[in-house]
Parts: C-alpha cells; structure tokens; sequence
C-alpha cells in the first residue's frame, strides 16, 4: 500500500535546529503525548511498515473492497435531493446546509434515528442526537463533561479498546479496570470496583463495555446479563457508555438488544459509529445523550456546548456523503453492509476453521497449549499461547515467519494478556487467512 | 434563514425523567459546561433568532454568495485526477485515500504548503503540517500539548478571539491577558506579563496573537512590530501562536509578512483556516509546528499523536473537497477568493462611510462621543459608544432599533470593552449596511 506522501516529489526541507531556537522536549509536555499505548501502536506499525508482506493480522481497518469513489458524488446529490424534495429547503438554504458552519449538534440526526428505529428496533428523540467527528470525538465530549476534577473516574471492562483509553489519557481521566470473562464484563467485579473506587474517596460516573463482539476479545454479553448490567447501572447510580461499532456483523443469527434499547432510566449513553459500516475516512460518529440535565435541556445540548469548542459542527461534506449512504439504503445500515457482513463471516470461519487444523484435536499441533475463542461476530479472535506473546515475539513472527498480530497486553492497563494475541481478519481473504495461520502455526512449533 | 432541523417532521419524545432514572446537573460537570462566553454566545445567537429581520453586525461567518454545491462534486474530481496523474496514485490506493482511516497528519499538506509558498511567501515542510478539523482543533491540540500542568499558561491579546478561550478552558489551561493597542498587542506589556507570570511561579508558554485584521478588535501589527514581537519571542524563550484566517481579506495594498515568514528560530506555531477562503463546513484547517524536538521529530508529529486520541485523520472527504479547490486555483487561495475579498472591502467601506455619515464632522450626531477605529481589511470594525454596551442595550437595539451588534466586553477576560461594540459586516450588502449604520444611529440618538 503507498500513499500520497509516499508520491510527493518535494525536496526536504533541512531539520536542524536554528542556533538559538527552540527545541521542545516531550518531558515537557502533557503526559498524553507519551502515552505508552501511542509508543506500543508506533511500534506495531514500524514492525508492519517493515514487512509489508508479511500476513498482517493486526490491521484493524474495515473490508474495502466495494469501495468506489464514484459512490461520493452520488451520496452529495442523494442529499441534496433530500434537502429539497423530503424537507423542503430552497436553493439558499441548501447552499447554507452544504457550505456555512451549521447546527453544531448536526444535521443528519433524523437519518440516524431512522437507522436506529430500522436496525437495533431503538426510538431515539433526534434532540439527543450528537453528531461527532467519528465516535473517537463523542468519547472525549462524554468524559471529558462528566469528569468534573481528578475525583471522577470511569470504568472499562479490560482488556479495554485503545480509543477509549487514548480518549480518557487526553483529558486527564482516570479508568479502573474492571474484569471481563468470555461472557463480557463480570458484573460481580463492577459492583466490587464500584464500591472500591468510593472507598477510595472518588466518584465513578460511569462504565464503558462494548456489548457486541468487543475489541479486542471479540466476547458479547449475553442478553439477560444485559439487561442486569442496566439494573446494576441504576443501583449503583452510574452511566454506561455502550459502544456499538460492530454489531451489523454478527454471525447471521441476528442481534441482541442494545443496551440503550434497554434504558427505561436513561442509564446509558450511546456510542454509534460509520467507520466500519460508511467508511472510515469520513470521520463521522453520533453520541445519543437523552439524560435530562437539571435546566431540561438534554445531555446532548451540553456536549455539544464542548464541540462548539473543539471542531464546531461536524464536516457538512461529511455529515451529506453519510446522510446519502443512508438515504440510499433506505437508512439500513444492515441492508448496505450485507456484502461486508458476508466477508467478515467467510473470514472468521476461515480463522476457526484454520486454527482447528493445526491445534485442534486432529491437528498436527493438538496438545502444544495454544486455544483460542470463538466468537459469533466481528472482526476479532483472541488466541492464547503457551509463551509470552511480546513485542520480541512479534518482531521475529514477522521476520522469520512472515505473520503479524497484536499482542493483547497492550489492551491491559498492566498485568493482563501476557500470552494472547488478537487475530483480526477484517482486510484478508479466507485464502491468506488460511496461510497466514499456517504461519502462525510454523511459529507455534518452533517456540514449543 | 431556515434550516434541516427545523423542516423535520417529527414527533417529539417526551422528556420527562423516568422515575428513579438518571437527571444530570450541570454543576457536576466539567467546569467548561458552564463555561461564561459560551452563556454570553447562546444568548446572542438567541436575541438574533427573535429579531430574523433586524440587520445583524453580529454574524461572523463568511460571505455565501459565490458558493455552489456543485462545485463539491467537481473538487472531488479534481482531487482524485491529482492523485493518479500528479501523484501516480493506482485504482486501489486512490480509493484507500478516500475511504480509509488515513495518515494522521492529513493527505493535503503539498497542496497548503504550496499555497502558503504562493500566497504567503513561506516555506515549509510539508512534515511540519498537520492538517486539522477546523482551525478549532489544531488550537485544541498545541494548547494540550503545551501545557503539561498548571503551572504552564498561555498568554493572549486582548480582547482575544472566543475560539481561542473557548479552546482554552476545554483543556483546562489558564489564558493570562496582554493588553492590544491601536498597532495590535502592546510589546512591552507582554514583556511585563511574561515577567509577572514566572514571578507568580508559572511557566509561559506562549502568546496567542491574529497579526492581520483581528477577531474581534480589526487591528493589524505593523511590520516592523511583528520583528520586535518574533525577537521578543526568541529572547524570553516562548513561543508564539500566530493566528491568520483573515490575510487575504487585506484592503488592496497587499498583506504584511506573517509572524512565521520571519521565524528564524522555530519560534512561531502557525494556524491556517479554510473555514473563510474555501468554506466553513468543511472543517478543514491546520497548524505549522516545525519546532524540532529532543528525538529529531517535529511537534507537528507529537500533535499527530493526540490528534491520533481526538478525531484520527481529518475527514477525508473534506480534505479531498479543499485539496479540489485549492488545485482548481493552482494553490492561490488569494486567487480564488478574488470575489470575496471585493466584497469585504466594499462593506468595509460601506461602514466606514455610514458612521462618518452619521457620526463625523458633517454628521448629525458629531459630538456625540462615538468614535471608531478604521482597519485596513478584515471583517470587523469596533465603535466606541458613549454609554454601556451590554447584553440588555443589545437586546433594546433589536427590539427597538432593528440592529444587532455584538457587545466588546465579551472579547475580554473580566474589565474591558464595556463602551464598545464589535461590526462584524461579512454577509451584509452595501444597502443593508447603510440601512444598519442609520439605526445604530438611531439608537445613539435616542441614548444621548
């Protein structure tokens, strides 16, 4: 893959120093930039960078291969017909809608309702509709108003999704970990680091799980402990903040229940995202926060008071070419993602289907330690193995035997996963899964 | 003017609380919720939406009338054409480019470097480019990064843009005030600000300056100053924060050199919008961070880093629209703002014709006691009245007079401004001026 930097034909411009200038050093700066998780995805990346190759399990990006550029055009026009023929804007409005700074909160809320309504059978009020700059941004609008001082921490069922963590590091938030099973967040261990976080003298807000096929263990929560997550939220006085990337891309049984489908006490604040469903480029996410604040406006209202002061409205271009992939599906996102629900399913089954040959019971490799979950969904399989499974590990799995994956320790907050890695299998086709676990399987026998 | 919320047709949920359920107050919340220049602009935007016929001089955004939504499709077009034929870019990776999660720190940065070699006399490394989800972020980001604790403070010119404040508090760092004259910020009052801060313990960073035409005050330093005001930099070792959205909108005698043309010592972090030149929606801006760090990066790419925690790359399509635009005017935004530029300096006079009209030697209201300053270019003129301009004579002047106009004294941090008024004339006519200046003077009249 080369990209536009990789083209450019400019001559560099020299790197020194100018005698006397300035020279930042990053002790000097806030602890985000040092983040460990920032230096542990630099390092995955460099290792990628370098053996282009190799098979990567550790690319994360959605399925592209229905991509086509031509597609942008006719969602702006998808749009813009909408504007004038469903809501009746004149010329002079359209060219606002498309051009000026806008309504901050968004103005793609009601097809996002619809999708809702359609596909995780969800009513949402439109006013508790905030469209964000991907879900990455709603993440630090939420923690970044519900922490009020260095009191107010958050939770995560760990191992937790880097984006959350990387979110609550820029804005001062601390997260507690709290313990996940192969059934999702262990709800005896929520109410145990609850109660010891207010021992601690500090005030949990809230607690963020992804229900659905979670990265990076690709475990879901079944539904009746769903439905005692929201019950314990409500005794406990707490939010949930549910993140739902992934759940068009279950294994074809359909879906469970959202959380938020669930809150009868508005306990839960939504996160959606387009990234893996649209695409990821456009950078377009929505947070649904109908908490009623005590003045009557909605939580929604508040946050978008914070994105007035980072990114104002959510990019017009992107918010249309979004607002026509919907209107184009008759705002199903499950009905326009059918082709890449189908991939991701050939894909995990390729995986399964290729890590029983080598280590299951008939397999050449059955009894060398290595299990592995099966997940019903998603892009994400975690596999255990019977060695430390670290970045060194990493480094040679892709020098000498040409396979890359994520080692799962960078999803703890310390100790955690020291022996897993996370399969993800999303880009591939079952063809180079099946090499790829071949390769994986070269280098489980030449450790053991 | 109307807009897409207000064509929605539908039902309202109700917003009563659930019994036992959640109600949030915004006590709790993270103090920028309650942020006071946020109270002050939604009272503002509110007085304007009761009063959609009074002629606003509070709008500040920019001119609408050469926009086309036709145009978007065509930048896209034009963009995707630079990829294969300029950058030799395949089918698959063009499509990468667009649909993808992307490069951190954007995808048009040859093209702004171009721009800022063609319209600014700068050259830059396009690796120091950052490109940002609106200006808005880009200030987000620097301050975050700067300020690793609360001892660290920035220090602006004051009255000083909201975004800036607004950016400020979101990321808790405490904005210190320098006092702006007639020639823009007053250097020696800096070098005593600087002083007094490290004699209160803290560490300045850096000073937020708009050398050309500032939001709100109009005023520009003089060439001579801005080398003063680099040196000063270089001399008490902080940084400077050059803000420059309004350049292009000089009076016809051409623009000053940037801050950042005369930086010899990697003193001056650059922040670049579209938000006036192309259009505002896109939410495409970007900052220039060349100063090199201790390991050989540049701060560009340890804001990359938090960026990467924000909102990931910029909205491709939006950077695809403005790459569009800036390759259809070969990479000179002055070019393409030909129109726009005639228009703002024809309301500018407008202006300044209507208050010497109303106010001047020959004028009716000579002697009144308001006075006002004369920019050579921007957007904005501020006038001095004889008696307090505050929220409750705003409200009278739309009531009563049928004009709007935003009150200085929120451009400052506690005294200041309070005899003064800010015009902001960018999406006005040269008739609607007249009309507005003659009921301002009416309600100086009914005043005095």
């Amino acid at each position: 893959m080369t990209s536009v930097s990789e083209h450019l034909d400019i001559a560099p411009v020299p790197r020194t120093a100018a005698p006397g200038g300035v020279r930042l050093d990053a002790a000097e700066l806030h602890a985000s930039v040092s983040d460990p998780c920032l230096t542990a995805m630099t390092l995955l990346n460099d290792i990628a960078g370098r053996h282009p190759d190799a098979v990567s399990f550790a690319a994360g990006r959605p399925y592209e291969g229905f991509y086509e550029v031509a597609a942008l055009s006719d969602y702006l026009s998808a749009f813009e017909r909408h504007l004038v023929d469903d809501l009746g804007l004149g010329p002079e409005d359209v060219r606002r809608t498309f051009f000026q700074y806008g309504r901050t909160k968004g103005f793609i809320h009601h097809l996002i309702t619809r999708h809702l309504a359609s596909d995780e059978r969800m009513t949402v009020d439109p006013e508790s509709v905030l469209v964000t700059t991907g879900c990455q941004e709603a993440m630090v609008l939420v923690l970044r108003a519900l922490c009020r001082d260095e009191r107010d921490v958050v939770l995560a069922a760990y191992p937790s999704y880097v984006g959350f963590l990387g979110a609550a590091r820029l804005v001062d938030v601390r997260v507690r970990p709290v313990a996940e099973g192969p059934g999702g967040i262990d709800l005896a261990d929520l109410a145990e680091q609850i109660r010891r976080a207010r021992a601690d003298g500090l005030r949990p807000r809230a607690c963020y799980v992804v229900p659905d096929f979670a990265n990076p263990s690709g475990v879901s929560i079944a539904e009746d402990d769903r439905r005692r997550l929201v019950e314990l939220a409500e005794r406990e006085d707490i939010l949930l903040l549910e993140d739902n990337p992934y759940s068009m891309f279950h294994g074809g049984e359909g879906r469970l229940p959202t959380l938020k489908s669930m809150d009868t006490g508005h306990r839960v604040v939504y996160f959606g995202s387009f990234a893996k469903t649209a695409f990821a480029g456009a950078r377009v996410g929505y947070v649904i926060a109908d908490q009623p604040m005590a003045d009557g406006a909605l939580f929604a209202d508040e946050l978008a008071k914070l994105k007035s002061m980072l990114t104002l409205n959510t990019s017009t271009v992107a918010q249309a070419v979004v607002g026509g992939f919907l209107l184009r599906n008759e705002c199903s996102v499950e009905r326009a993602t059918v082709r890449e629900a189908q991939v991701y399913r050939d894909n995990l089954r390729a995986v399964l289907t290729g890590l029983e040959k080598h280590f299951g019971e008939a397999g050449p490799l059955h009894g060398s330690g290595v299990s592995w979950n099966a997940p019903a969904g998603g892009m994400f399989v975690v596999v255990t193995l019977p060695f430390r499974a670290d970045d060194a590990l990493l480094t040679r799995s892709a020098e000498r035997f040409g396979v890359l994956w994520t080692p799962m320790y960078h999803f703890y907050a310390g100790e955690g996963g020291s022996h897993q890695i996370r399969l993800s299998f999303s880009v591939l086709s079952p063809e180079r899964i099946d090499v790829g676990i071949g390769r994986l399987a070269e280098l489980v026998a030449d450790r053991a």
